[in-house]
């Protein structure tokens, strides 16, 4: 069964598609407001005990955004030749790590930096909002 | 010549990259504020006269947030695998483009909706200011 938003003719996904799908990808986007405007920032990314772990590093913009405020975090995947595609929005409080044990055990995961710079902080968002969406039909006026 | 942040390890791209790179993609993602909190949602877009522009449903919440408000607007690559990739986000005033003749020659044009909900209206973020960063090395401690 699908649930279909007839405003937006895309299927709504469930939570569990949404956290499976959370499950197969690696970068996503936060989404975050400071002075009021919005920031937004690319991320890789792992999933542990249903929050959505990255690291960043201290004194960065997003290092003071992110810290105890609510953000919006991004996947999606597209296929621009087909117009097919789907996205999951994660909305939530996003916190520091900074329970030993835990902070061990992701450091000697899978989320590790790719570039150079010091990233010494580790901030989980918590899944308590998330959202799906499918594009299940091709637009009939597509070129 | 190569700009780095040593902070992030990353290089720093100029507003000529960063447009050549919009002009390479067709999906990105907008974030907003709305109610005081971030919203991020992915869009198909294209760039004209150094506008990026997408389309929006009447009514949605998307619609509401984005009329004459300051937005994010990001694109990005990535390879999981060799850890390398580039970003480049857009931050500008969103405004619905009115002008009919303009409006037309879009509609006539490549931004075509993917879904197949009615996005009567076309939004246009001015590129008031671009920034972009690139993946350069691999980080020593990946495994």
């Amino acid at each position: 069964m699908h649930l279909i938003d007839n405003r937006s003719g895309l299927e709504v996904l469930g939570r569990d598609e949404c956290m499976r799908l959370l499950g197969t990808a690696g970068v996503g986007r936060v989404a975050g407001v400071e002075g009021g405007h919005p920031m937004i920032f690319p991320v890789n990314y792992v999933v542990d005990e249903e929050e959505v772990l990255f690291r960043t590093a201290s004194g960065t913009k997003f290092d003071a955004a992110a810290r105890g405020q609510v953000v919006a975090f991004e996947i999606d995947d597209a296929d621009p030749i087909y117009h097919t595609g789907w996205s999951v929005v994660v909305t939530g409080r996003a916190e520091e790590i900074t329970d030993p044990a835990r902070r061990e055990r992701i450091d000697a995961g899978r989320l590790r930096p790719w570039a150079e710079g010091v990233k010494d902080h580790v901030v989980a968002i918590r899944t308590e909002r998330v959202t799906g969406r499918r594009i299940i039909h091709v637009a009939t006026n597509v070129g």
